[in-house]
């Protein structure tokens, strides 16, 4: 038998999905049993039949005037999210970002579980931050090897950026999470670029947006 | 005469615009004259007719079967997003996202300059961290009032965040750019929150997805 031929879900579908499970996650720890999608729409400011559209490429979770029952929303969007899988990072790069990483992000509440942080700077190898030991560097492709880990969080210095990518692409890392602004370019690696500066832009477009409203206020 | 009254743009159109900066940027600083709407596309993964469809929400800046003017294209998105505008900043919390943040992220490629930075820790007041030295957080108060900055990042622990933000509305800071993990109620202030979830959820998405083309294809 052929295997489904599975719909190509949309970019901005797949935005949306991490502001879904955070806000259906709230509501599983807080015991809701069933939300309606005017609920959802609510509290996320979509729109309540973009929800159901949203929800509709990803199978039956809900019934017609009956909502969501949340429990297996979040099960479902666990599922496509991956979250559900084992998933493994490594970190590289123990400066300022890597280690506030390193103590205050739950990788674990994402599906991942973090194996290990390196770093080249011998006063930093060996001290504890957060759940891991840092690890010199060099340790890092027997580790790799023997690991497989999913992901690679890089959080070194720009100027190093491409050429860890790079090693981490020879060494069999499948994905690199990247917080540096170098634009990687590693072929057949999967790249998540976090960018601050999407999200500052972001913020300004809405200052100036605020800023006209209220001057159209005293008008 | 009535102000005009000017068109919504919706929050897809606004998250995308950030992107098309950066992409405008970067042919602005190669001295590219005008570019084309497929070459956009190609650069930003998104449709041809989908790019422009979004710049005419912004006026007029191209031709059919011209392209747009670079100069005029970036001038206009600066425009719209409010990088022409003259921001400014405060960072409040010095620990190790907001010392990352002062050494290496490029407020004023953003349009924001960065007044000043607080922290209460008397070990790291009178330091300086990037372009600035770290002032005492009881000074905020005096500079706030005097320099009245267009917002304030928040890299405080999670736990003193809410009062944090509470403090800063009263100062009357229009916007709180929020790297914590707070969901943080203040009314009538902007809030843009950063989220690292939500990009490692959209990895863990595209992971999953790699994993199971790479699957078909054995079968």
């Amino acid at each position: 038998m052929c295997p489904v031929k599975k719909e190509r879900i949309s970019n901005s579908v797949i935005a949306r999905l991490p502001q879904y499970y955070r806000c259906v996650e709230e509501l599983y720890v807080t015991n809701c049993i069933r939300v309606s999608s005017a609920t959802l729409s609510k509290r996320l400011g979509f729109t309540a039949s973009q929800i159901r559209q949203d929800f509709s490429h990803f199978g039956e979770f809900g019934l017609q005037g009956y909502g969501y029952n949340v429990k297996k929303l979040r099960y479902e969007i666990r599922e496509i999210l991956g979250i559900n899988s084992r998933n493994t990072a490594i970190l590289v790069g123990c400066g300022n970002l890597g280690r506030a990483l390193l103590k205050n992000f739950d990788f674990e509440s994402c599906g991942f579980f973090l194996l290990a942080a390196f770093d080249p700077d011998p006063t930093v190898v060996g001290s504890q931050v957060g759940p891991v030991q840092v690890l010199d560097v060099r340790r890092m492709e027997r580790l790799v090897e023997a690991e497989k880990p999913s992901m690679a969080v890089l959080t070194v210095p720009t100027e190093h950026a491409q050429a860890m990518a790079e090693q981490l692409r020879a060494l069999g890392v499948p994905a690199i999470w990247n917080f540096t602004n170098c634009n990687l370019s590693v072929e057949g690696v999967l790249v998540e670029q976090v960018s601050f500066a999407d999200s500052l832009l972001t913020l300004s477009y809405r200052l100036k947006e605020k800023r006209e409203s209220e001057e159209n206020l005293f008008r």
